[in-house]
């Protein structure tokens, strides 16, 4: 069955995406080896270090290693890259009882890699994703992502809605207009959820009276800071106690 | 002289430098007018109220607009881009007794950008940079800076031996081994400079013994956070009092 799929460019419609470069692939078979159709090498790769990890690690998980010039150019033409992780678009589902971050119409791919990076950081792994949205598994969110996105539990939401019904935790909204500035307040104990809107438009103001509204507080030199600065601030403040 | 100027694609050895979009080209021509050479309109640019704002503050500030597609398509082929700020590239001094934002190597000209926007976002406008590094005037850094480059004093340093000659204020080095933990110290009153390594290297091991060296804490899933969200982190924590 494998071998018969013809493996082309990504496009969203794919049931399975890549991995460009060693990291992200390495993150892929440490976590979701199950997942892994087959690693392809480059026959330009050089030994290193991470490679005999990478091959050894494949030998344990029995997954598949192709050595594939051609293939590599067709799949990553502009990437100048030695190895590629094919791997099944999986769906995972969120662990409760945890926090989460909530991306409402996220629009930049590289943006949602980086935050997914800086979630793991502060151990914030469930992601919730209010459509309409960025493809998650685009390659280029996987590289932004250096295969975080191998270590998270993301669920897509088809409205706001659907997500204020589905969550019960503490709802923080971050918007320049916050009524609560973020490190003046006291955080309460228990589970909570950081929620972040689109890169131009923000959050709908209909939600500045639902739950708690936080701004950061920034210079008036900017309109907003940017989206994964701003996350990465909140995370910070939230994880200040627990790290 | 202007009108024998051949303008070609950016490179790092022209005397002058672009602004690609409306959103830049505004920044510039708000706070470095004096280096402004022309503003170039693309005839598809459609009418806006921003770009009736970028008209009147040319008019005032008697800088040169031209109509020119080939230009446009020949400075900017691949950004769809319908507007271009041409501007001599100018050398700046910062402002004595103030805080400083300190890069050293830095490598990624994206991340160069979005650091000038959160530090004009934080009110610290002293960028010194320590090389090698990127070129700050390549368009990409100033377009991931939305503008923000046009609003800062940028001085470069040879070394850091010489930065550190230069500077008197209090420094603390961001370091993954640094010995105090951002958040959990109290920042002492007085100016301050905020030193972080290259994306891959960091800072040099030998620094942590020089006035202050701080650690973001951050889960052990992550090598490191990515640069911006650091400095972003820093800034946030170090601005809390004064904004």
């Amino acid at each position: 069955m494998l071998e018969e799929l013809k493996l082309t460019k990504y496009d969203k419609s794919n049931e399975y995406s890549y991995t460009f470069g060693i990291f992200p692939t390495f993150e892929l078979v440490k976590n979701r080896y199950n997942e892994v159709l087959k690693i392809i090498f480059s026959t330009k790769l050089k030994m290193s270090e991470d490679i005999e990890k990478l091959v050894q690690i494949c030998k344990e998980k029995k997954i598949k290693v192709e050595y594939n010039d051609k293939l590599i150019n067709r799949l990553a033409s502009k990437e100048n890259c030695f190895v590629i992780g094919v791997f099944k678009k999986f769906i995972s589902s969120l662990c409760s009882n945890k926090n989460n971050l909530v991306l409402y119409h996220p629009s930049d791919m590289g943006n949602m890699g980086t935050i997914m990076r800086t979630m793991l950081g502060f151990n914030i792994n469930n992601l919730i994703i209010i459509k309409p949205a960025v493809d998650y598994f685009n390659p280029k969110v996987i590289r932004a992502s250096m295969g975080a996105i191998f270590s998270l539990n993301i669920v897509e939401f088809d409205s706001l809605e659907e997500y204020l019904n589905f969550s019960k935790n503490k709802k923080y909204f971050f918007m320049l207009k916050g009524k609560k500035v973020l490190g003046k307040f006291k955080i309460e104990d228990g589970k909570f959820d950081l929620i972040f809107g689109n890169e131009a438009s923000g959050l709908p103001d209909d939600l500045l009276d639902y739950d708690e509204s936080v701004v950061i507080k920034h210079s008036d030199k900017i309109d907003s800071l940017n989206l994964p600065i701003s996350v990465g601030i909140a995370l910070y403040e939230f994880s200040k106690s627990s790290l």
